[in-house]
């Protein structure tokens, strides 16, 4: 496996490759990888000849600069991983060649992917993720890069991004991975104590009960809203940022749910923020829900 | 000569191309060629194995749809002048495959290259040029592109554009090219009658006389701007759209005039928008001034 820093050290090897007619997959991280990063390494292996795997932590895509300051780092660790899972490359440029002095060149999109959910929570947030995906792309030029479902409005993003700006790349998004407890998986999650943890569960938990309340029929947002906010709120120092009923493919917010609609949150557990969503006709979130309880 | 109209034919071509190891050459045009495209694509075929025209009039760039729909379309001859030329490809993409329903992603630009003088008179303007210029390079993937030094700030936005999104192409600023009797060439010339035509002379004039009035120790950037505005605004039916002194390579306005400074104006003519700068300390515009008269 090479490790490659400099940008242009990393254009040369795609460069040679796609002159070999080999297919590059991609993976795009901010490191501190976790079983969920591994199953998207393990799809572009299914769909590529070669994987290149990113580590930046891009700033610009930060919000909150205490955010940044606290993003879990753990590059040995994540090196070892992307070496045990077959990854080519992995490539961790440097913040101060990919937004040198004087950069000035951002990637902005309109309309409903942008105008709610964690581009309204996060302002400017998907600028940024707009702006270092381009950047990424057009320096490794994959055939195919992966993107995780946990990140939905992100996945919908860069799918339709790369498409206006005919940037000929494959997006692939692949399942959200959860623990066995259900929690979905996130970097984020190593800054979970035992404590946090415990409450960070409400999030897939209430999510998961008003999936089952539409499976019973209940189809207004704002009940299944409610539902959320209800076993989330509960938890001292949980506060919940965000929760939508949103329906696909336009990323509209639904008055009413049916079975194009995803409902989306995203919370902070004692300032440690999480996101997930469950597609309402989707299969059930492996949380554990005491039935008698709540029959 | 080949003619492609699909992205992805023409995406095909350039990926055979890059197989093979050959170098592309690119000259984005809207068409209506003229000798400064002709000197592009010469400047293309040194620097390149194979070179691709685009010809695409891009309505993201139009701040005026009068404008728009008045712009010149003359694509037989066009196409007749590339064959001359020895272009390998003229891609002509159709508006609707560029810009599809639900088309929401732009490449911003902020700072000082566009804060002022185009910016500012055409609002969105440079917003469109960096987007289209970056799906273009996109499909073409050229490793070199040419654009003319006539629009100055277009050439400098691109450049520092690519440079900011890692897009691994060489940009060249070939020189601009000026009719015998001084006027830079344009496509939007064609829209001039001799009368028209005539006056619009005055904008190269002007120029030259700021120069040699610099040349000639004055330093006040607001006496050479006085001198164009004398110069163009003495013709009825023409209008200073903008007149300003640009210190090289910042793009700050410059109180006090110095070599690094280009003077750039733009002039409306009976409606008909035409730009042109000159470096201060750079060749004298051939244009015809009664020396005698001025003295």
């Amino acid at each position: 496996m090479e490790v490659l820093v400099p940008i242009a050290d990393m254009r040369q090897w795609s460069r040679a490759q796609l002159q070999r007619g080999a297919r590059i997959g991609f993976v795009p991280t901010m490191g501190a990888l976790h079983a969920g990063h591994l199953s998207l390494v393990q799809r572009a292996r299914q769909l590529a000849d070669r994987v290149v795997v990113s580590i930046f932590v891009n700033p610009t895509q930060f919000d909150n600069q205490q955010d940044l300051a606290t993003y879990p780092r753990t590059l040995d660790e994540d090196l070892a991983l992307c070496r045990q899972a077959g990854v080519d490359v992995v490539w961790t440029p440097e913040t101060a060649e990919m937004y040198p002095d004087g950069y000035c060149t951002f990637v902005e999109m309109y309309g409903p992917l942008t105008d709610k959910l964690c581009a309204i929570a996060r302002p400017g947030h998907f600028r940024g993720v707009c702006t270092v995906v381009t950047k990424l792309l057009a320096v490794v030029r994959p055939d195919v890069a992966i993107f995780g479902q946990k990140d939905l409005q992100q996945a919908l993003i860069v799918s339709r991004m790369v498409a206006d700006l005919n940037l000929g790349v494959e997006i692939v998004v692949a399942p959200t991975v959860r623990d066995r407890d259900g929690l979905a998986l996130s970097s984020r999650n190593r800054r979970l104590t035992p404590a946090m943890r415990a409450k960070a569960l409400a999030l897939p938990r209430g999510l998961e009960l008003a999936r089952r309340a539409y499976r019973g029929g209940e189809t207004e947002s704002r009940k299944l809203i409610e539902i959320v906010a209800e076993e989330v709120l509960v938890n001292e120092g949980v506060d919940l940022d965000y929760c939508d009923v949103v329906s696909l493919p336009g990323f509209q917010e639904a008055e009413r749910a049916d079975d194009r609609c995803v409902l989306a949150a995203a919370v902070f557990v004692d300032g440690v923020r999480l996101i997930d969503h469950v597609p309402l006709a989707g299969e059930a979130i492996p949380v554990a829900i005491d039935d008698d309880e709540r029959a």
